[in-house]
């Protein structure tokens, strides 16, 4: 999610903000632009560089912009549900770009069918633009937004943009990332700050739980939409989901991946290993410092396949069957005869470490200790991450020993919530704390009704 | 360069092994089929998954097959000359891969087409097709091409495909790499591998210099058509050209990567700087053998953004001086206020180590210490890795001190030749020597004429 | 506009009905298919071909569709405005189709809005969703329907596809067509019987004005929604824009078309001229029925080229300045020095007929008598036709002998209304009437408020 | 076929000259221009405008160029046989397009291949490439093109573009179509003389039968390469293939079609039907005349779909059976309970009449009497037409009353030779004569070598 405000490229440092998120959601982009008269939408389903291939950046002017990419968390990969959603009216246009998930939308969204609204899509972002709409008659459109924001219950960040300013909201827990910089006189927001690098703009700050901000030609304006509660900003995020080179909440992920890596080598050390290798990319931070914790060597392991894009052809079972590799190959070379620490950040079904023991083991590796780089994960995720439920998550159905056995290891243990929140958290008073809900269960927003409805579910 | 003969997935496994060598080559691709009957080509220019993005394979049965993946060294990024090209008479068909370079190609098809032939590209893996052509009258397939291999001077792999047999050949020297394995019951050929072990097959053995193989459903045979030289391969092929996961010449690159890392830190350590970095991906490998030998922390200092493709908008100079990258970019919170020592893998133009250098002082590295893992590449090469001319290159023209300056580095040092061999080369008697042309000038291959015609040329 | 219900290849008839009407409409199509559980929508801009050519109709299963083809009267050309629209809520989906113009819809957009709707299209058929949807809590979805038909005013067909019924409904002069047909045991509804015809279904009887059709598995049910006046259909669909091989209102096409041409020719006959020749395609018809009244033998003046298509590159101006045509050109075998009358079916803004003389005199031609088999066309279409203002319509500005020297012809004479009406009306108490406000300025449907809005307009 | 020497639009002049005569081959495309330095080829397979979409002309420019539009008679819808086709040596280029049929190329071929040639296509036009650069040596290009030619039996015209001329020969009998004009100052040649009328060309002459013209900068010159003998321009060119606005051999296209109309009705006239009607669109002409000479009304009785396109979706056999129709509908209102004259331009296989005759009983048509207003087809055509075979054509098996039942028609009748060559020879001193041999079996070209295959072939 990225947005600008102040540029006459606008459009285009956009494209360049979202094309450094694209890690972010895979299955959709859409830009819109401000061009001081109205709105303009481009979206489609894709990757941003094949969304944007045919859009002549002259032709699409503008002052202000935002941006989305879609990670599509069930299968509804419909084109309308691809973000920015925009909305017009004969007299007034809003977009609207959501990260995060609002728990009590499907509530909302039934009673205000009842009285005769029309929705567009199946995302639970449109209900805001409807709860303003349904306030405009007699507010600003802030008012109107503020109103919106306190009926919703969830994690969330949100860019709103109308024909004369852009909004910008954090839910009350700060869940979901979301930083302000400056490029020259405009401003920037973006879930992670390696969009702020690639563009060459400036870190300014983060933006705090429960603000709003009011961003327009007179300047940027501040407002508390709700009571600040000490920020949770989710660990996955450091764990796995964001950019090495972003830094979340001020503290840069790479360096707190290392750290995990450190971590989980003091807590569980293995003396008599050759080599230590990661999976690559999200892990060879957390390998790295596992390996010079424990004295050693570093190596690939294991090689990830470049090319694999959109177009490439799946192997057939029976051409797998037969060894056909696709995403990961071993390297022969370097695991031959040897015993081999293999550094994971995270085991959710637990089908890809499997995966890759047999791939290490296949190339001629004598072990393979598996260390994870993070808790166990025995929780689903309420706030937009995945939506696994209980069933599909290994760890809440196994012990390290059972797990052990159905990836086909020889050890396998995780880091502890301590080792990872001291990884993360630099200072309590600074970064505060974490939201390890899969981890632990203990879940920072969720309203009684949602409680009920959560454990029917999950 | 990818060859199969015996497998009833012929098309499809051949597909694979290309994507495997997909770095080697990514201005076309093209697969051609032995269905028993005749010959079937599908090519295009592109990436190996655009050009089969439509292919149904099962419409592309077959027995055996050639593939091919581009690399256009010359701006001549022509349909034409994308490999394999086939050639068909009333009375059969022949298909031609090739990788490397005919230094005498133009000498004969001048002569050829005084005579009246025409080609059909500007290619010159079609002078081989000709020459065959001219001997068919009285001869077998396989003197055709041992009489058409020996007017060639050159560094060449070649894989010929008729209707009933596959040919493989290797120049006297052995400076391209070309290795057999066994899929089943099926011969397997390919220029590195990794494409081996993507598709789970055994490696066999090195194709030897000098050596033709027909390969047919009677078997392999081995004829040795020029005499055997010490074979001298491409040590670029180390440097950054292959994939780490593969062995040439029975060594393994990743390892020999990390051991230059290592040599490297011998010969030039930097005692005093914070971290050690490599720029990605090739540099990864010497930068972890630099950092464990010098004690330092290795870390990402640099981030290679994955979703740059074919379709990506480059920025325009006006947002480039503004400051938005493209596809790489510092990690500030590991490289800020810190003495940095990067290791790259090669200085050729000097311009992309100059970026770099930049990019970490922009981000507040303190000091950046560069350490090449090779030598100063002073001459051009002659067999195909690219055309560059002695001009063109820095270390052909600068001091040690001059490209410090010119690359706004703080010092610059570069691995030994020794140090480059004790890296690659295990045991003279094994792996006996490499190519290191483009570093010494002195050219295992070279005709008075091509001589002559090189000291004019470059 | 198509419909079908009952019929297991629904999607498919459609698509074939769909294309059978192309010419009515050039930039968008879509299909809704009812699958028995719930909608499915496939659109897009473009032809009927266009759009579904990656279709595989066997993934696209279903009893019951609602087709539609869009003709941009303005150029709103956006993807959203392509019908059919689909309106989904968490209990039910409604699929609308549309043909014709709701006169007040802004007026009834503007106060839904204020009452907090969102809109999702600037198309008028939205409004009819919105006043379906605000009653749906204690009424039928035909209650609801009715209500919300009681509300419009203007010309328009619906199809209205749910879950459990299809609903059709015409207005209460009938000012547009609409033809109920039966294929097998399904029940088809299509704006021309052209359709019928190419997908081997039988004409049944028209849909009366002011009639609502529900149409389920119990059978076809018929309401009167409003109290029928007699019926005007529009003369234009006669004159130009039906298919020749349509019967509307019980009256064929080119039939009507050649009576035309034939009162025309006792109207305004040139008795010393060599050759008759029509426009092609939609003036042929009445050029035949003119030439065998007249005794004159019909000729090709002008031929139509067939492939202008979307991809046609236009010739610039430079090219048209040097005698590039396009679209249409003159036989100078056929026309060299003759004196010709040339048939065309209307003249709307005169720069059609001013191209064609022109082509017809650099061909040779001596002399060119144009004739017009339809009224001096002097007011604005308010039901759907086109957009055009009073200002641009040649004839609401200027006599016959003006337009004669305009369009550079030697004598212009138009078909008079009485020659039109007897032309295409049989029988007054079967067929009734048309409706000829373009050509007479006698509006059948208008609203008070309307008619001021619409003089302040136009 | 078209070329143009001498324009600044060349590249864009030769596609709208291509897109008139886009009906005489739409299976491929392509345009080869000369910059003055170079000969830059696009082409594909596909329509005009599907192969030039993504052109831009001023990319293109050139000063001469000619193209092609390729009718691919035999199942080798290659890419490669796509005409121009482009020689390069690497002292020049030379691009040939071609129309006709080299009967001897298959003979020819094999001696260049067994001396050692590679061909590049499996096209009768490369060989007279080769045949030229055998010669090139010591003569000029003029020399070579006459001692190819003069090597070649067949129908043939061929353009011959290279870097500083254009070179245009027609066969000794003239049996394929060839016209000069003049743009301003620059050539023009084409096949048929509607794509001068496109592009705003004056008709200048026939390009003589054995005649060579040379065009460059100094002017035109006219070689008579072989003896002139009377021409035999193809008689199914006027019949069917070429467009109605056509002169060829000085006689209009749409001209001959009416007379042949007129003599049909006089040599076999309905007296008692009630309408004439034709199959759109080449049978159109001759419907009219002989409705005109019978003094019967010419009604639309069948439609043809103007949207049938590449991407139009074939309807299964099993919607085909329920009556779903395709490319034509018949017209219930004007032949239900008529007695129908249908005029048709020829009978090939004579499935297509039967299809027709079908529809119109369906329709309701009483009785249907078909005319064919060309002579019965019983011999094969050798000179590039069609490559249907004596088993294959109706007329070649079955007598008229056969026919008749076969398509189920109440009457056939056909048009007789002498018929034919009133209609189209206008003076035998002017146009001398046609080539009838697919009628009459009386070949104007044949080699005794060639007479002998032919009656073992066909």
């Amino acid at each position: 999610m990225f947005g600008i405000w102040g540029h006459d490229k606008a459009a285009e440092i956009t494209y360049y903000g979202l094309h450094a998120m694209q890690h972010r959601g895979q299955d959709g982009a859409g830009i819109v632009i401000n061009n001081g008269e109205n709105l303009k939408l481009h979206k489609d389903v894709g990757l941003v560089n094949d969304v944007f291939k045919r859009v002549n950046f002259a032709d699409f002017p503008g002052y202000a912009a935002i941006g989305h990419v879609r990670n599509a968390t069930q299968d509804d990969g419909i084109f309308d549900n691809v973000q920015p959603l925009v909305f017009r009216s004969l007299s007034s246009s809003t977009a609207i770009a959501h990260n995060g998930r609002i728990m009590n939308a499907e509530k909302i969204r039934r009673n205000l069918e009842e009285a005769g609204s029309i929705f567009q899509t199946t995302s639970d972002t449109e209900v805001l633009a409807h709860l303003m709409k349904k306030m405009n008659g007699k507010n600003t459109t802030e008012e109107a937004i503020i109103a919106g924001l306190k009926q919703l219950v969830g994690a969330y960040a949100f860019l709103i943009l109308t024909e004369d300013k852009m909004y910008v909201a954090l839910d009350p827990r700060g869940i979901r990332p979301l930083s302000l910089g400056r490029l020259g006189d405009a401003y920037v927001v973006a879930s992670e700050t390696c969009a702020f690098s690639i563009i060459g703009a400036t870190f300014e700050r983060e933006v705090m739980p429960g603000e709003l901000l009011t961003i327009s030609n007179e300047g940027l304006k501040s407002t508390r939409f709700l009571l600040r509660e000490p920020r949770k900003l989710c660990a996955m995020e450091y764990v796995y989901f964001s950019r090495p080179d972003s830094d979340l909440n001020l503290v840069n992920v790479h360096t707190s991946r290392k750290r995990m890596g450190i971590e989980l080598a003091r807590e569980h050390p293995v003396y008599d290993a050759d080599v230590v290798t990661g999976v690559p990319d999200s892990s060879i931070s957390a390998a790295i410092g596992y390996a010079e914790q424990c004295g050693l060597p570093y190596e690939m392991g294991v090689i990830k396949n470049r090319y694999i894009g959109r177009t490439f052809i799946q192997p057939s079972q029976e051409l797998r069957d037969q060894g056909v590799k696709m995403k990961l190959s071993p390297v022969r070379g370097v695991v031959e005869g040897k015993s081999v620490v293999m550094i994971d950040d995270s085991i959710v079904r637990g089908t890809t470490s499997r995966r890759i023991v047999r791939l290490l083991k296949e190339a001629g590796a004598k072990e393979v200790h598996v260390r994870i780089s993070s808790p166990r994960i025995e929780n689903p995720c309420l706030y937009g991450i995945d939506m696994l439920t209980k069933k599909e998550l290994i760890a809440a159905n196994h012990t390290n020993e059972e797990i052990k056995d159905i990836i086909e290891a020889d050890s396998v243990e995780f880091l502890s919530i301590e080792g990872t929140e001291k990884a993360i958290v630099k200072d309590k008073t600074i970064n505060q704390g974490i939201c390890a809900a899969c981890m632990t269960g203990n879940y920072p927003v969720l309203e009684n009704d949602q409680r009920k409805e959560f454990y029917r579910k999950y």
